[in-house]
């Protein structure tokens, strides 16, 4: 028999795909699956296909495994109560107790967070952050998720929800969000938001583009990122529109929690001389004075497939060390 | 002999007073003194001075005292290096190794930090948080000061100096801030933000009001307090025109900290049903929806001639417990 190999199952429940997979303890993933995530009758079918999922990984014939405990990282993730509570992108409504399913079927210390937060544990644990107690890790998706380290932990808060910076007011009567509210930092710093800001570009200035011979509707922040580095004036505006608002508002968050570092992860951090560098010009201009020179803006250590399974995981080691 | 009391000095240096006293584990302040700010050759010889009058508490007649350590609240006072830096209102400029020379006089742990710090500090150990491990304290003066306990600890943050809210930027372009920046969220909410309300409502409006009768030069927001309450419309504006930018900016730093209550201390704050109430009213509007109902806007528990001391106490009492 193989010597036994100690894991813990990080999951990642995303609203089309739920990836898993077994983790040791210096972060190297041993064996991963997925599912989909929609199109069960009931979320406790989700869970039973799932969990065989984890069974099937746990009963691998090459290895020995032994579980010792599950992470979840998944929107609105509650890490007081297990919960995932009111997620709009999952068929589910309402308060799903998923830690509480998962523990019944393994006996074991099953954690959920947000996916945001468990990528800053991530970084904590097995990326760029490791002797780092203050820092910010910031996720550029189709919205922009934030997990906070403040004094060397992961701060929930008194909701368990805290680090929701992407909900920040940075414009006052500014841009709808999804939430209801107008001017979050999301609704200009993410994907979307950087395709809006092109939008608006094309429609209030008379800039000369190769974007306006192109489709608009299937248009992605990775072609603007193309075009920008091809020397597309108006994306390359786009760029810098975005950097500013990123950098003025990691300002902000600086005088709040004085971070050594803010890491970005996701698609938009790739375009580093595009957002990174004039984020962190624009936010240097923007630092109150004690501030200068404390703080960074860093590309994240996770790689990009990795991430959200390690991170995950994480909220398990963290806790046995 | 009397039996021997553990005590630490609390010292509250400010721009042109210095307040010190005795403190107990309890909070009580069995003995208190004070010595002018400035008018001294030397930071040298203050400390002198300083020194002597913290002897002279502890040889009591009545009582014997062991000095269990020295805390100190200072503006930007540095708890990782023991220094107050580059402060604006003190005679001396650049650097000043505070705790170190006082360590030398008295051979015992010494520690600084600002005055909003150890009022949050106070708050958490004799005040109002002392069950609370995720709260906001709020110092309304001349300008806003804040100290932020985040998951059971108070947040220094990597430069030492996180927690300055009242720098952070709530309107672009707005107000000339101090700092040298615009827009600061103190130039509207604080004592002289008020007063700069109250100037432009005046300017901009014809409201009938009668501060007009009154010679700003000499008006105090104490003033604008007592209009309000006898109705005045103007005075009543600008204090809901204030409650307005704080409650959206508290809104903004639930999306970051998620803390249980944000307590306000100071003059302004005891303008209750002028400020906390309506500040309370604006921030819920303006919460995120997970935020709504964990948060509230509550009057800090500490005693208005006490608090500097025995928050800087309290950086002792926390370390020995």
């Amino acid at each position: 028999m193989a010597e036994i190999k100690n894991v813990t199952a990080g999951i990642d429940i995303g609203g089309t795909n739920t990836v898993l997979g077994l983790v040791d303890r210096n972060g190297n993933i041993l064996s991963k699956a997925a599912i989909a995530t929609k199109g069960y009758n009931s979320f406790g079918k989700y869970i039973n296909i799932l969990s065989e999922k984890i069974q099937m990984l746990l009963n691998s014939k090459s290895d020995n495994f032994e579980l010792k405990g599950i992470g979840i990282g998944a929107p609105n993730g509650n890490i007081f109560r297990g919960t995932i509570e009111h997620a709009a992108n999952l068929d589910w409504k309402g308060v799903l107790p998923v830690a509480g399913l998962l523990k019944k079927e393994f006996n074991i210390s099953v954690k959920v967070t947000n996916d945001a937060n468990a990528a800053a544990l991530g970084e904590k644990l097995f990326g760029n952050a490791k002797h780092i107690d203050n820092f910010i890790e910031i996720t550029l998706g189709t919205g922009l998720g934030s997990g906070i380290f403040a004094e060397g932990k992961l701060l929930y808060g008194h909701s368990g929800f805290a680090g929701e910076l992407g909900h920040v007011i940075v414009k006052e009567n500014g841009r709808q969000c999804g939430c209801g509210r107008k001017g979050c930092l999301e609704t200009y710093v993410s994907a979307t938001g950087l395709l809006r800001t092109v939008k608006e570009l094309l429609t209030d200035t008379e800039e000369v583009s190769l974007i306006r011979n192109t489709d608009f509707y299937t248009l992605t922040s990775k072609d603007i990122y193309d075009f920008a580095k091809k020397g597309d004036f108006l994306a390359l505006k786009a760029f810098d529109f975005t950097a500013q608002i990123l950098g003025k508002a990691l300002a902000d968050f600086t005088a709040v929690l004085s971070p050594e570092k803010i890491f970005l992860f996701g698609g938009l951090a790739e375009a580093g001389n595009l957002l990174l560098k004039p984020a962190e010009t624009y936010m240097n201009e923007n630092l109150l004075t004690v501030y200068k020179n404390t703080v960074s803006i860093e590309k994240s250590g996770l790689k990009h497939g990795e991430a959200a399974i390690l991170g995950a995981a994480a909220l398990i080691w963290e806790d046995i060390g």
